[in-house]
């Protein structure tokens, strides 16, 4: 098995790239978000359908309203009992709690909605979500993919029909902090070679 | 607004990359595919759980094993009557049957698992593979997420464990056919500014 490795630009995108929860204020070009949305375009779904929509929010007060219904329910989830344990400490670890200044505080919010219909909706948006991460970042743009506790009250806001899922609202914008990169799997670890639980030879770097 | 917009390599390389049903059965350097897993295992996923589990197979014995699972499901789902017949013509104009040569033809297969239990396993996993695709593409590597009919049968035959669901197996190789990208919707077609059905100012392009 020969497996030399030289880097790449994908690669070297998605090894910087960090989930950022804190974002300057400072406004950012709209056009390198719609080259990130075009590129997201570009990404192959089932059927073809392109089931996925994107509503680009740079309207404030749009965004408090977002920020306080997305709130309201973080409270109640955050609060939960029945929240796991080793949760709720990765969450203290992180200092993530109900409040999500993000969403007032980044200049762009990216909302992306899933047509219910299409086959492999879900899974075509998300695919498309990963391009849609790697060109922010090549753009120098940071991002999170927020998941609202409350998706269906969210969407209503946003006018998004009963016949779409909202699957994430990304802010996007200017980092406000300089975090580590959670730590990832190895090659490895995370790779078997023809079946489950057989490992790739040692040493072998992708 | 102020929208101006210049390429770059993400775009480029989503732009570039179409969804490939036939591969020459020429090996590749199993490192560029190694270099594309690596990529994916630098997604962001719900609480950092990364889900995905990666089986890359290159034995001709367990392609065949899976091509034979999948084309026996394959037939059901061609010749089911439920079978909408706007999907049907989709199908035929491209002459897709039930018959999945790229199972055998693609030098590496590579089946990709998530873990069920963690937080948004499946939308993860998708990112995930959406970095995989365009690092595929950057090395030159035609790809195509196909997913079985059947994915707890073939699984199985992968040995992978009940609490993980098998999202795909993508061949890869080098492109057999030379085909058209299919189209896809533009900017305005697919974003809205602040709110669902408010179209972005003509003349808009990222």
């Amino acid at each position: 098995m020969v497996a030399h490795s030289t880097g790449g630009v994908v690669l070297s995108l998605a090894s910087k790239r960090r989930s950022i929860r804190r974002y300057r204020r400072d406004s950012i070009n709209i056009g390198d978000v719609l080259y990130a949305i075009k590129a997201a375009l570009q990404a192959p779904s089932g059927a073809n359908m392109q089931p996925w929509r994107f509503v680009v929010v740079v309207d404030p007060k749009m965004k408090v309203r977002l920020r306080e219904v997305c709130e309201e329910w973080e409270k109640r989830f955050h609060e939960s009992p029945t929240l796991p344990a080793w949760f709720r400490e990765w969450l203290r670890r992180r200092g993530i709690t109900w409040r999500k200044d993000f969403l007032t505080d980044a200049p762009v919010l990216v909302a992306v909605a899933a047509y219910k219909k299409a086959p492999y909706a879900r899974e075509s948006t998300w695919l498309a979500i990963g391009y849609l991460l790697l060109a922010l970042e090549e753009r120098g743009l940071a991002s999170l993919t927020y998941t609202p506790p409350n998706p269906r009250r969210v969407a209503a806001i946003l006018g998004i029909p009963e016949d779409y899922t909202l699957e994430t609202i990304i802010p996007v914008g200017l980092p406000g902090e300089d975090k580590a990169k959670e730590p990832r799997m190895s090659l490895r670890e995370a790779v078997y070679l023809d079946s489950w639980g057989k490992q790739l030879p040692e040493g072998v770097e992708g």
